[in-house]
């Protein structure tokens, strides 16, 4: 069957929303919740602030004395952060210093820097038993520089709903709020198996017409990037009858996805499609360079994708197919940012299929690296980019704009950079 | 002294390279070195594809085959994956599947489906000693749909240069090549302190007056988002003395930065300032909002910065200051995503200082969350971007055009979404 780029990642997400993602949890501290789901709604078990306080360091103010036009108050002790004060008198004024309770009695904070004198009394002052006054300006409105209790979030009222992606800001609120334990939804979880005769574990001793595993290693880490757990099932060879075993014969609790690569084109040795002739699991010829060979189905009750063996297709399937399908189902990884760019050199492309090329993008340009062949392992890793050449494009010509995604964790110089950015003309 | 936003991210830039960073590698099994970054060259131990193999499906034809009008051949026993094959005969084609080793004396592979008949002859067909014939079309040319040995990478040469950033392609090209383990740079070490007698630990109880500790939770999640490390210190109050003391004494082996929050404002008890006077480390007023008290210098020979105290001005000076430093120094992580936005309502900016808000980004629009007080940590992590507002702008009308950050590491909808561009228009 041939089906377009679209049509199966259609497919591939709804085989995830079937998956049994959605259904596990687990309790996490807060430290080891880091770039999780939250699994229920989490509601603040405290207000913030948890009482009022001070905005700035200043002075409390008496609510009776706030209306008067020119004001000099008797300085009381300072209120530091950190203690419960006593009731304010009226006639005084006391220091209050950033994030301090404000005392009972209080209308509003005056700025020390709108004080006369503008600096607070030294211990030394308050040793020498001085009677210390301070003036300050009318017009202070009640409530100034005053932060209310619960005005960032009042206890009882949501702090974040379930489905939340925990970051540092999140993780800092439920840190505010004293929550040290969080319901999260377990990593979505996919067992990964390389295919074939040829293919040796890694650390082996080589054999003559025999490669390296690269695909667990690359689909590991590109699966733990995108937030999800991987569980490495061993290399199986070209024996039907025994990877059908081994299928059958899988642990798959926690399993929510089965993720087998190489076996599914059209060649006289193609294990995964001969192991699961039969089956649910459907061959497709999707109309995609590379990474046209796709199997989808299910094994037992797990869900199960077959990418094809080499590298880059492997790769360019994940990207195309199973990253934005945990983008939508998990809330994780971020989707890739897509670009359109300037094409360095020109490009042939075949008509009727979705070209996926490896670029090094910089700066609005897109250069390609090697050539169309899914072996080029090397020149993925030199790459930055998915360079994309739709259906119905025999090619491009050098200057001609394409659509890229950045595939690179850390965006090369020419991608809009942060800290290139806010240095604004600074006024003198 | 007051600085630009600039000139404090050019201190900060400056004081991480003279950090301990760079100096310290250890070796690392690949499944552990992910998002780390290599510390040394790695040479290609194998060439990439280790020996000449098939692209195709298809049969291997003998170089004194090739110049032929229109070939009929003799079909050979198959060559599968993973094994050495015997040497060609002239006069005879080997099916061979992709990846398998081409004989010796094949001066090509022609692809299946352009043989006639288009499929191998079935195991059935051997076992019956028929004897099997294929007529091949003519032209091909010498090499073709061969990989040859070392056209990714060749033996010897540079695989991947020192400083490169291990992300899922290359730990892929480093497991073909049969690396296991490689040298990579210590993570980035950061020290973490908050400071305030009002600050609480997670997890004990809450007395008047005070708040638990969200800084440590906020910046260690944000640290470690970044690639670096975190070792937490405990809460410290506000006791120049024994701050001072606690400083002195650390166990600093290992740590490249020292990050306090709080108690470098000018307030009556600002401990961290108190504590390192008379030291190497300045006290700035940046002219930014929030996030304007900073402090930068060194502790014995290791960074130290110090941070403001409120939740939103501490996570807005890593974002400002650290994170950017981190990436020019370390490689990771990937600087922030920045797009211009439309503002959906009018907000107000200190002229003279940089303003940072708190803003819901989605296609093309930022609208705030929340208001400027640095408190706000709710609204925080509410929120997907951070909007700026630069020196010498009083403020900006709906509809303006404002520069974002995004800072959810899963971007809303709106970004552009990897997911829903390519999906072309697909020829029937």
């Amino acid at each position: 069957m041939i089906r377009s780029v679209a049509e199966h990642q259609q497919a591939v997400e709804a085989l995830l929303r079937c998956s049994s993602y959605a259904a596990a949890s687990e309790d996490l501290a807060l430290a080891d919740a880091r770039l999780r789901v939250l699994a229920a709604d989490v509601p603040a078990p405290v207000s913030l602030p948890p009482f009022d306080n001070s905005q700035m360091d200043g002075y409390a103010v008496h609510t009776a004395d706030l209306g008067g036009a020119r004001l000099r108050l008797r300085v009381a002790a300072p209120v530091p952060a950190g203690i419960e004060p006593p009731a304010l008198e009226t006639g005084t004024a006391a220091p209050i210093m950033t994030g301090a309770m404000i005392p009972r009695g209080t209308g509003a904070v005056v700025p020390i820097e709108k004080a006369v004198p503008s600096r607070f009394p030294s211990a030394a002052d308050y040793d020498a038993g001085r009677d210390l006054s301070v003036e300050l300006p009318p017009g202070t409105a009640s409530g100034s520089f005053i932060r209310a209790r619960g005005s960032d979030i009042a206890e009882g009222s949501l702090a974040l709903p379930a489905g939340t992606l925990l970051s540092a800001p999140q993780l800092g609120l439920l840190a505010a709020c004293g929550v040290g334990v969080v319901p999260v939804r377990r990593r979505f979880t996919v067992l990964l198996l390389s295919t074939g005769d040829e293919v040796a574990e890694p650390g082996t001793v080589l054999g003559p017409g025999r490669i390296y595993d690269a695909n667990t290693t690359l689909l590991e880490a590109a699966l733990q990037e995108a937030g999800a757990a991987v569980v490495r099932h061993r290399v199986m060879g070209d024996d039907p009858g025994l990877l059908r075993n081994a299928l059958e014969g899988l642990e798959a609790e926690g399993i929510n996805l089965i993720l087998s690569t190489g076996g599914i084109s059209q060649g006289a040795y193609e294990v995964v499609k001969q192991a699961l002739a039969g089956s649910s699991v459907e061959f497709h010829s999707v109309a995609m360079q590379p990474g046209g060979p796709q199997a989808i189905g299910s094994v037992g009750d797990v869900p199960f994708l077959g990418f094809p063996g080499n590298p880059v297709s492997a790769l360019i399937s994940f990207e195309m197919f199973l990253r934005p399908a945990l983008t939508r189902l998990t809330g994780s990884p971020a989707p890739r940012v897509v670009l359109q760019a300037r094409l360095a050199s020109a490009l042939e492309s075949p008509e009727g299929k979705h070209q996926v090329r490896r670029g090094s993008y910089s700066d609005g340009k897109v250069s390609l690296v090697g050539g169309p062949a899914s072996h080029l392992l090397h020149a993925l890793a030199g790459s930055n980019a998915l360079v994309h050449v739709p259906v119905g494009q025999a090619g491009a010509a050098a200057g001609d704009a394409v659509t890229v995604w950045l595939i690179d964790p850390a965006a090369g110089p020419g991608v809009p950079v942060a800290s290139s950015t806010p240095r604004p003309k600074e006024k003198q």
